[in-house]
């Protein structure tokens, strides 16, 4: 699906399944840190870019408050973020695999690529929850997944286009560093527990 | 205005005319950090209250997107943000006036109460720019801060809500700290140099 090298591992939906309150929970500090990350990012790119990115972290923070209203109908409280592995190794492999002396257009493609693998990801494992939730008779949250799997999916091809963008339009070399940010990221996928969260 | 003891001095405003481009870059860095802000807290409230700082955090980075709009329009770029001493200092002063051994219940106040003090100077100062380019014959801007005016006021009361709200509703308690962080801005605000920026 979309870049990614692995699947998700059936474990891993199980376990979901299994503590879905833990799993809506991590799922909000998600959308708060791809919104933060969002704004961020468009202080670094050029000016023509930064609209997208804004009207991305919007959406991100109101399906922050969608799930908020998730968590409040289960009567469950956000409270602070859990350590988030996942996406701390993914910066390192980016940082790791980088050339010596990283330039600057180099580090914003590489932050702009791996928030598109983050968002690639996530539009997998809604698709699963919302199959699974839809198996397991809850229509309701299956179709609110199913909403967020299209969005995760036009975030990843937005971040993708704003990538080829910084690099001045180069698709080949984008794709090149996409793929093998891909190839890193589905190996650290198969190494993680399968914990209940949406990138555990 | 609001809980303001000093008026901003009539340096900032002829300051801030002078160098419009670089007012408006600042508000936007202004708009992002208070939307951050916004998202950071509502993973500290008590779940009752998060809901609230995410549409307040989801207004901000509407607010965002439309200082982005006038950025565009006048061929300016947002790059990264200046050094904020406004609000370092700011912080500073709730932490260097919090009793010996804060808590965790009066840091999550002070954090409340700062970010009602920065959206009650924002609010204060989007009036004197309505008002002076309204004078200065640009109705169009000036419509855009007078309707950011009344947004930030609401901001500003629904901070200092959720303040007493974290203090089991102890409105004189919430009253006096506000008071007092409201005397030090004020001479906060006059110690700065009337730079061409929101806070400035």
């Amino acid at each position: 699906m979309l870049c990614l090298t692995s699947p998700t591992q059936a474990a891993w939906i199980e376990a979901a399944l299994d503590d879905l309150d833990a799993v809506l929970v991590d799922h909000a500090h998600c959308e708060i840190k791809a919104a933060t990350n969002a704004l961020s990012l468009a202080s670094r790119v050029p000016a023509a870019m930064a609209p997208r990115l804004a009207a991305l972290a919007e959406e991100e923070v109101r399906h922050f408050r969608e799930v908020l209203d998730v968590l409040g109908a289960r009567g469950l409280a956000l409270g602070m973020p859990a350590e988030d592995r996942y996406a701390r190794e993914l910066r390192a492999i980016a940082h790791r695999t980088a050339p010596a002396g990283r330039s600057p257009q180099e580090t914003l493609v590489d932050r702009l690529l791996v928030a598109a693998i983050v968002e690639a990801r996530s539009c997998e494992r809604f698709k699963l929850l919302s199959a699974a939730l839809a198996a397991r008779g809850d229509a309701e949250l299956a179709a609110f997944y199913d909403e967020l799997f299209a969005s995760e999916a036009r975030h990843y091809r937005t971040l993708v286009e704003l990538a080829t963008e910084s690099w001045g339009g180069d698709e080949a070399r984008t794709k090149a560093r996409l793929e093998r940010l891909a190839r890193e990221e589905g190996e650290l996928v198969l190494s993680l527990s399968g914990a209940a969260s949406i990138h555990g």
